[in-house]
């Protein structure tokens, strides 16, 4: 049986979604948790391998098991196995045999938060970009929409992506200021290697007024690593939620 | 010099803003922070006096200085010396000499974060009420109108509170839900010693369906502290603003 869950982690402490042979990773944690449960090891896909320090209130994975118990169960006995590590399931569901989260995804959606006051984070701490000074969140939202589109991201990925192609279509990279935050929302059907937090990068450089629009869309054009501007850091990333079409989501007929 | 300072912190390893013998608490170490970079002792009032574990975005306190430092040299200064402490100067300004950050208050802001899901917190572990459980915001909101205006609020107070008058005006008590989480914001001029939390205990009783509006009704009627429900923990709290009379808020003259 085949079970889709949702998952939320706090990102600090691992070393990254993907299976690490020291085992630092959230995907290990949640491999030891099945294996406590069903007593075999099995493996879990993900939808996105977050970086190291990155967070998840929504990333998505399947699972097999053998057996076919209730996705309730599922969810509440690995919740269980995986106290006191900071990853949950915060939903478990029946998937059908061809849903796979990684390649039925059609659209991820991430947030990254930065903090733009001279005073340092206290409740947020490995949460957000603390940036100490004034940040123009207009002008980063408006140098945002140069990237909205199809693109060759070559500039916007690390020189360890493995993707094949550095073209992708980035559907949304909006800037919205909450109080003394400032919250970038991007969407896609899929990212390159550390494309958001390079393309925040960016933006915080608009912010500053270190670079306008123009720069921006340079960068993008030079298609060129070294045109990036420095990566943002990963405690600001979320992974937020992952899209499937309606079909992909329906129960399996087996059930 | 009299300055208004506007005050964030974790409230989770503080006994408290009240200062103590031991100096755990939130104002021990906006003192010692003063001391530091004054060289002398001063004392912080603050608007509200958090209890352990209780947490701030954006508590007031007065601070008077012999010197007149630029105010935002005292944020900076005092910033320096709390780290690493979960606590920072987020505003200051200069203040008339008759604004008191307790007494001068008009109105105080207070946020309740409860958790309504059958997986643990990860990121919000600290700041939110876990109730595994589901819970209906919309009968909490019908159930808290109840308990606005003005009242003998008895039942909705610590035995330990050291006001002279049981009778509060609740100007708003509202709840809102926002993905798993529910939200109680709850506005009055001044509150009780454990008032919100005594509140927001009745509260998540109603949305567990064990308690109905009547039953509040009842309880707020009885002016009595043993017909409350179970106190909210402290990590859901946060004390979120103050408000002042304009005029209260303006530059001192003598600047």
């Amino acid at each position: 049986m085949r079970y889709r869950l949702t998952i939320e982690y706090d990102g600090t402490q691992f070393c990254g979604w993907q299976s690490q042979a020291d085992g630092g990773a959230v995907q290990d944690a949640l491999s030891a948790a099945v294996e406590k449960f069903c007593g075999v090891k099995a493996t879990l896909f993900g939808a996105g391998r977050t970086d190291a320090g990155v967070h998840a209130r929504g990333q998505v994975a399947h699972l097999d098991l053998d057996d076919a118990p209730p996705a309730e169960t599922v969810k509440n006995a690995l919740n269980h196995h995986l106290k006191p590590a900071p990853v949950v399931v915060v939903a478990a569901a029946p998937a059908r045999d061809d849903f796979d989260a990684r390649f039925s995804a059609i659209r991820r959606h991430y947030r990254y938060r930065l903090l733009s006051r001279r005073a340092p984070p206290t409740l947020d701490v490995g949460q957000v970009w603390w940036v100490p000074k004034a940040l123009d969140a207009a002008a980063m939202h408006d140098a945002a929409q140069v990237l909205v589109g199809r693109h060759d991201f070559t500039t916007f990925r690390s020189t360890m992506c493995q993707a094949n192609s550095p073209v992708r279509t980035l559907d949304q990279l909006d800037v919205a200021e909450i109080g003394a935050e400032i919250h970038v929302t991007a969407a896609a059907r899929s990212f390159l290697h550390n494309q958001v937090r390079s393309l925040v990068g960016a933006l915080k450089l608009v912010g500053e007024g270190k670079w306008t629009a123009d720069n921006v869309a340079a960068a993008l054009a030079a298609c060129d690593r070294t045109a990036c501007a420095p990566v943002a850091p990963a405690a600001g990333l979320t992974f937020m939620q992952v899209d499937y079409p309606a079909d992909m989501l329906a129960e399996p007929a087996a059930l």
